[in-house]
């Protein structure tokens, strides 16, 4: 089968590689129906050093299971699954806690941009959608539901760890999927004014369909002024980091309120934390957020995009199949194209 | 007037000084019935660079009105107030967010280790208590009311910054005052389980009458094993940090339970976050807490301990004349003291 390999950065390849396999015997194997690219993806695009073996891409994914380890119990060749980023047994005590990702038999989903996978943990990572066959879905709600697997999620991860409440006024840096995402959850939970930064036009026209009711453009001081203007020039009680870098966060801290919340969910791509521990602590600024536990926000959300309250894959702007994963890769990283899903079928 | 200064580390020096007057219309002149050494003035005691002009200390008091300015509307002479340690408006767009030190009028206290003091925005940061005779009050009254200019408070901000809910497990990390006053209040909020981390019987011993189930003496890498130890193994949901050294913050997250809270109160003595973004982001951990805005939670204060039903004064071992202001310095910074109280009448 094609399966989707990152060597370097800039250096993504698709290889002809034996199908997976059962390796633990809680493992399954899944054909995928869809696969996705991460923004995160671009951070070792960017980054990466060059490895000889090199790692297999892919964390978030639709498929069928086809087969299954000898412990698995709840799920079964042919069901429809959605796969979390972050595999779990979603029985021990971090699972019970709801964070997820810190399970202590977890790990990250890889092979997301194959044409199959090897799930491990099937019990806790694979989540049946009850009554679809996608072989006969369409292709929106395909969409929607990839976005469950990850970027959906991962922006409503951002509002919730911030307690985003009905009235709030909450800021959202970045027009990146997840920070699109982070708008339309926010809005959801009731936000009344929700600020988008972000500098694409149709990605940021998406976020006022979704809910944004004022776009900043202007980044770092610039930026940071406007968003003041906007709040009392008392800042924003609410900001949703969605992007990972440097400026990005420096930015969210020139904005937030006093007494205010960052939540991040953009991988940070610095080592330390960039802003005086000092500064955080004279203005009473909490940060929160993290890599989503996904799996405990998933069984609310397969009913929402089922019934068509939301449209998360909205966010996909561009397909390929397996073997052009590379060209979505450049596509991206050029920002000719807000997220691209790879259909295996292609 | 006797007022207390600091010249540079460790210098520390009473000196004969005109009384304090009114410089602006929102001013008060307060005459100091208690003052006291915060566990903060130890750090410059520490580190402070030598100065000619010294720096006014005491940001604790509490005192009677002698004189206010001509704006100054809502107390007057004759009135026995606590200050908090902050000065504010009280009125401006933070202050009404409930982050008072950060008010747009603010600054600090000054002058809480001498006889009498000026006060700035006295409508602000003047908070009478009613039915009270500083002449005729007991101590033990006395040092309650004067633990709400700051120490009580400062842990009640760290548990309220964590949202101590009933039922909930904390872990407290520093027996000095502020420690033990975090261990009160998060009993106060309905945690069931305490675990204080500190070594000084005297202070844990005062920590178990406040609410502390467990105490854990040992520090660093023992110090977080017996703690999560204590924790099934997965540590603390939430860990009030309430001394501001780097070894207790990294303390706080070696002990702290992915998706939890360290509420911080002691202030930071480093300059950038020590512990790896990375590493905060992939366990969801929120930081939060700072520096506590005493006077959104004063008025709710006050009554607890005028009936008794709180007794934070009891944080006080030592009393010392404005004279011997220096030597409470000392026996602070060599542990003989674990707060001490200034009484200008002595």
């Amino acid at each position: 089968m094609k399966a989707t390999y990152m060597f370097g950065a800039g250096d993504v390849r698709v290889l002809d590689v034996p199908d997976p396999r059962i390796v633990d015997p809680t493992d399954a194997v899944v054909r995928v129906v869809r696969g996705c690219i991460c923004g995160s993806d671009l951070h070792p695009f960017h980054t990466m050093e060059p490895t000889e073996q090199g790692s297999l891409k892919g964390h978030e994914a639709i498929g069928v299971i086809e087969e299954v380890g000898p412990e698995v119990r709840t799920v079964a060749p042919g069901d429809f699954v959605i796969m979390p980023f972050a595999t779990q047994d979603n029985t021990c005590v971090h699972c019970r806690d709801g964070v997820h990702t810190s399970c202590v038999n977890g790990g990250f989903l890889a092979g997301g941009q194959s044409e199959a996978l090897r799930l491990p943990q099937a019990d806790g990572s694979a989540v049946t959608v009850p009554g679809v066959d996608p072989a006969a879905a369409d292709d929106a709600l395909l969409a929607s539901l990839l976005t469950l697997s990850d970027v959906y999620l991962t922006g409503w991860h951002a509002a919730a760890m911030a307690r985003v409440a009905p009235g709030a006024t909450v800021t959202v840096i970045g027009d990146g999927a997840v920070g699109l995402c982070a708008v339309l959850s926010a809005r959801e939970m009731g936000a009344e004014r929700i600020i988008l930064m972000g500098r694409h036009q149709v990605r940021t026209d998406l976020g006022r369909e979704w809910g944004a009711t004022d776009v900043v453009s202007a980044r770092g001081e610039d930026g940071i002024a406007e968003v003041l203007e906007l709040t009392d020039g008392a800042g924003s009680p609410v900001v949703l980091e969605a992007v990972g870098l440097e400026p990005a966060y420096r930015q969210a801290h020139g904005i937030v309120r006093p007494g205010g919340v960052i939540s991040r969910v953009g991988v940070p791509q610095y080592a330390t934390d960039p802003v005086s521990s000092r500064s955080q602590f004279s203005r009473n600024v909490t940060l929160t957020g993290g890599v989503a536990p996904v799996r405990a926000y998933i069984d609310a959300a397969i009913p929402k995009v089922l019934d068509g309250a939301i449209d998360p894959g909205r966010v996909f702007d561009m397909t390929v199949g397996v073997a052009d994963v590379p060209a979505g890769y450049a596509a991206m990283d050029e920002r000719r194209a807000l997220k691209v899903m790879v259909d295996p079928s292609l």
